[in-house]
């Protein structure tokens, strides 16, 4: 193991990180009480000692991945500090702890955007000056795609630490696929920076147990904890700890022992509990040696994660307690020159850089472009030596799909058998893993029913269990429905992986703010949604859908197919593949599907099509998934006495929008009404038609075919309510307007 | 501490129990391999023991609470198992330990009825045997309020568990509340019974820190783990052990160490990790006093949670390994005989009860109804002693409010002063809060930024810490929404408490598995969600809600607030604190907002109604929130333009829907067109408007006069659109309807 040895220039580069931060805090929020951030000397010492990485590539493969998981940086919201600051006016004694503590909360938002500047990654000072503006590359949290060197979206708190579990899955995954003697071509780290607050999610703990069953050994998490001097305890980050101390004031308690107001937890013995290596900082804040000796540490294990707590002093640095101004009120501009005068920069100077600091930073940018020169040369031999692996592995780093791999997704005809559309989604699979290796499966615990295992598949697992090893293609999430959506992000932000992840379709919801990131960042994540309406039959409303799909649905970006049949399933996955930026959720039945008259892959990849035409209509009937066939029917029920009823297919909301015009409005045209039908909630479906059938309520437990009949979803009933609304349309004697014919169009 | 007493008719008791939930299954469902169930013997010593409850009246107050979190027994659904099975057909050698586990696993989710009834509850043999049938009192999931004895709606996992932690919470808080020297009125425990795969979710994670910090002594978890006796090993109980299970014998790597495919986390040191105590009991299979004597040690401790890790064997009971028939088929008549004769009931009848279990539970009935009568004196003795406080126990515990409660609710004219209706919400909470002692406040660690916190109130912590006591009504939750939804749902369920809760809208998401278990329930919970829209600024997309309202509005029995003033934030509390059986989510800005001309508390009761009235309108702007003083300051600019414009606000959807139709339709009428105005996506509001205007897209980060400005939303863009929205209908010429006008309503 390596040690450290100090640069002349380390002590000026941490202090130009610390004063930038609070320079470019100060410039977009009018400033703020000034104390040294917690993250700065462990940041340079990773980025300066650690990081292999070339700014002048972001996108170097093998490059080692950093994310800020953001701790509690969400909350510091200018005006709620002054109005929270206001409420404290009579904590004289305590609030420079206080203040000190947000501050570091404030600048850590910073702090990522300040290094990628000094790094030489293509933000200027001037975007560093944009902070938080619109249109700027600095946005208030870090988004992956707006920002070049920013791996992941964080913010909401702990998805950045199972987004970095992901990113180290990733890099086991394709390390063990394509390494080979002498070719240690995927060996990167991930980097983690997180806080309590985020640790306190179970989002991460969910992640956090699964990384330590998977043995991760190139996943280091470093955690700040926060060191009050004048109590020698550890005490919460969190922010509620704000009004704890307003309380403990005013009430005259004294602080003593632990301050930690719902966070009492042993984190070292749970990290323990799930497999971790646990080390620990006791000095980071000036202890650069003992900062570069865990991360040190922690890239020698070879067989666990690393968690390295870190304690750093709070207000370390700061001498001004009690003068910062006991409203917490922003920093002047003479505390600010206070402040750069210590660390002796020039006081009457913002956004300073000293030249050694930027000379400092450009070598180790350089270290990054000649380690990305050497991989270069290396993946060059690797293409002499074995061809066919260099020309999949750099396809799929490209991200393109194999050369006519299209052409073995299924077709049917109406004759074929009904299946429910998991099970032909399952076919889509066994016909498609085999030869598209970036699809990384996975379900949290519910293969069995997801039907996203393809035999043969060998289980993504450390080799030391025997239950498989790390070229496995299939991942065994556990019952972790919010670990497994963020852990997929990272999958997919790491790259050359697209990853697919399953649940029942009620069950996605436990993962929503990972999805909703999915969404945001465009990662090109498939989810398997099984289950997905009344449908399931006994297990009851609990398992039953109702409000889920509009959820999703009105997530931008994001593809919500819900297949009719083979065809369509065979059209969701198509779409869902080559959208390289939209996630997709793939809505599927449990119950049995009739393949459709009039279902073409073609025509279900425009997201909504004219499956049973009628000329001079009296009625269309629109649908999806499992109720297309129930529509169906009806129509033939309402031909029989007379009424033209057409019937449109509309699996996709967004790939149907995405049509021109012309099109849309002739599916969904003018002249008779639209009536919808969906075993799901109603909500959104007045967008695209005139009438709405629905779910009123939630579902039932029994046999699926009796709750259908319950809701009266069925031929029989849908057809006696097509002809209520055709004769209703035909009473009000007004001219029938496509629903999609608006003076607006956002 | 006391020991175990067997009873003579204890094996016969723990006999029927598996033997009637093996008959219910196999009537619901075509019978099923059998064997054992391992929480049999668990369950019959704790509601014969311990369980104070008195089968005659379900509702006692002082009850012992029974929670089933039903570990995994929602995967198993009859076709799956059978496709499961078919694909398992090579596996001859394990399928006996396949079949027995997913038994034990099936039969868990009848168990609490079998129990239901055999202890004398509004559960009838005839009920048991409508298991999973439609309108049956015994649906595939517990519904809590749907069957007797049911305390919480459970099924999707981790639920169940944190409904405990609120549950024993509610229990500690009214304790400390209450409770005089001699009077010990409410001191029962809450006992869970769960399995891994809820304590594998993120939500049970954060429940169960929380639980450990808060030192709930009164918590009493059941935790059952497999124990396989072909290796002796610990085994995963989750489903995908199954496919494992395929995959080791396809490759002939066979079983040893652990298994779990994803679970190998040391739960034990996990959970003392959170300040749980841990006992095991390694023969849960047989051994009632061990199970009897780690119940009473539980019971013993005072200051922890105790999880009590109770080891079964798979397949215990069953000799007919490899005989079951390798297809994990139904079992079959003769089997079900077999297991019958084996524990010497009669094999040529169903649901058949012996005698002396029925005698054995009429017993601990009759003790429970004892139980109650001397409570019931005790309580009469306390309303001679402490008059006040039996009143308002009382009071509470009949779920009335105080008297004239309502009148400490702020009106405001619209000379009053712009305020965020987040600070609107924090002057009701000021006004209520003392006067309402049931209100439980609490924040997902975002206090200072929610505002939930009344000045004066006390924290809810263990008096150990110094930081508050269980007395104290406001709870800090930590960073953990989804345990904070689950927790708030056990607290309403308890009784006597309505729990508010906060973070901001964005983050309810989180938390959605809980929220719609609430709903689902009727749990009388109020979502305090902040920062509602774009009008947050800086923090932005990551923390900007656009799906979240609609996601909430499409959610039955869900209201969703978002006043535009101080009145209509009185308003949304009235409702939300009358509505017994509905949670409410008050969507509440972080910007100030300008009381409004014409906005009453009882109209804006109804949920929608006219703000700003016109006749012969041109137009009509409908809003909510944030958004409604812009479409005031548009109708103004269209007024100087000669377009008569309506504005209407409408801050509940459901409160709305729930008007007469005459009232509806006069205030979103026919004549004009109807433009929809909100800072969110559009989704849904084709249900009350024409014309839709919102956000196309993501938010952006920036001071939010500039977000506002980016997406038009502002009184001269909204003018404007106005203005064409107004042309394009006169332009079409047909006449304009209600969109409230319609043939269907569901």
């Amino acid at each position: 193991m390596s040690s450290f040895t100090a640069h002349p220039a380390d002590d000026t580069a941490i202090a130009t990180i610390r004063i930038l931060a609070a320079d470019v805090v100060s410039k977009a929020n009018s400033g703020h009480p000034g104390a040294p951030m917690g993250l700065a000397p462990a940041a340079h010492v990773l980025f300066s000692r650690f990081l292999n990485a070339n700014p002048k590539d972001s996108k170097w493969f093998n490059r080692d991945r950093f994310v800020l998981s953001n701790g509690l940086v969400y909350y510091l919201i200018y005006t709620d500090l002054i109005s929270l600051s206001f409420r404290l006016q009579t904590c004289f004694a305590r609030i420079w702890i206080l203040s000190s503590l947000l501050t570091c909360c404030w600048r850590r938002c910073a702090l990522q955007y300040v290094l990628l500047h000094l790094l030489g990654y293509k933000l200027s000072m001037d975007d560093l000056k944009q902070f938080r503006q619109l249109d700027s590359k600095t946005p208030g949290h870090p988004e992956a795609g707006h920002t070049d060197g920013i791996e992941v979206t964080t913010g909401p708190l702990g998805q950045g630490f199972a987004n970095g579990v992901g990113l180290a899955m990733a890099q086991a995954h394709l390390a063990a696929t394509y390494n080979k003697d002498g070719f240690d071509l995927i060996n990167n780290y991930t980097y983690v920076f997180t806080g309590d607050g985020c640790l306190m999610e179970g989002v991460a703990s969910e992640a956090a147990s699964l990384g330590g069953h998977l043995q991760l050994g190139n996943l280091i998490v470093v955690s700040l904890t926060w060191f009050d001097l004048s109590t020698t305890t550890t005490v919460s980050q969190t922010f509620d700890l704000a009004s704890t101390i307003s309380f403990i004031n005013s009430t005259d308690i004294s602080i003593d022992g632990d301050t930690a107001v719902a966070f009492t937890e042993n984190v070292e013995q749970r990290f323990l509990s799930y497999g971790w290596q646990v080390l620990h900082v006791d000095n980071g804040d000036s202890d650069l040696g003992g900062i570069y000796s865990a991360i040190a540490e922690a890239r020698q294990e070879k067989n666990k994660p690393t968690l390295i707590r870190l304690r750093t002093t709070i207000g370390f640095g700061s001498k001004q307690a009690g003068t910062h101004g006991v409203h917490g009120s922003p920093l002047k501009a003479d505390d600010i020159a206070q402040l750069k005068a210590k660390f002796g920069f020039p006081t009457d100077q913002s956004f300073y850089v000293p030249k050694e600091t930027y000379e400092l930073y450009a070598e180790f940018g350089k270290r990054g472009g000649a380690l990305q020169a050497q991989w270069n040369s290396l993946l060059e031999s690797y293409a002499q030596k074995y061809p066919n692996e260099h020309a999949e592995l750099t396809r799929r780093i490209a991200g393109k799909l194999p050369e006519g791999w299209e052409k073995n997704l299924p077709v049917y005809k109406p004759s074929d058998p009904a299946q429910a559309s998991r099970k032909l989604s399952e076919i889509v699979l066994t016909h498609l893993v085999p030869n598209i290796p970036e699809l990384l499966g996975g379900s949290a615990d519910l293969t069995g029913s997801n039907l996203t295992k393809v035999k043969g598949t060998v289980d993504f697992q450390p080799p030391s269990t025997g239950l498989g090893n790390y070229a496995g293609t299939y991942i065994r999430y556990g019952v972790r429905e919010h670990g497994m959506g963020a852990i997929a992000n990272g999958l997919a932000a790491y790259g050359a992986i697209i990853p697919f992840v399953a649940t029942f379709l009620n069950f996605v919801s436990y993962a929503s703010g990972a999805v909703r990131l999915s969404a945001l960042s465009g990662h090109h994540v498939i989810w398997v949604a099984t289950h997905d309406s009344i449908g399931l039959g006994e297990d009851g409303p609990t398992h039953q859908p109702v409000e889920t799909a509009i959820a999703l649905r009105a997530t931008p970006n994001l593809a919500f197919w819900r297949p009719a049949d083979g065809n369509e399933t065979s059209a969701a996955y198509y779409v869902a593949l080559t959208s390289k930026k939209t996630p997709s959720v793939l809505s599927l039945s449990r119950q049995n599907l009739p393949n459709l008259e009039g279902s073409t892959i073609e025509k279900a990849l425009r997201g909504g099509y004219v499956l049973h035409e009628e000329e001079n209509e009296d009625l269309t009937i629109v649908s999806t998934g499992s109720e297309v066939s129930i529509a169906v029917e009806a129509a033939s029920k309402l031909k029989a006495e007379g009424i033209k009823t057409r019937v449109v297919s509309l699996p996709c909301w967004l790939t149907f929008d995405q049509q021109d015009e012309q099109y849309r409005l002739s599916v969904l045209r003018s002249g008779a009404p639209i009536l919808s039908l969906e075993a799901l909630s109603t909500a959104g479906w007045q967008k695209y038609s005139h009438e709405q059938y629905g779910l009123p309520s939630w579902g039932a437990s029994a046999p699926y075919q009796k709750v259908y009949e319950r809701f009266g979803i069925t031929g029989t009933n849908i057809a006696s309510v097509g002809k209520k609304v055709v004769e209703f349309y035909k009473k009000q004697g007004v001219p029938v307007v496509s629903p999609l014919l608006k003076a607006i169009h956002l």
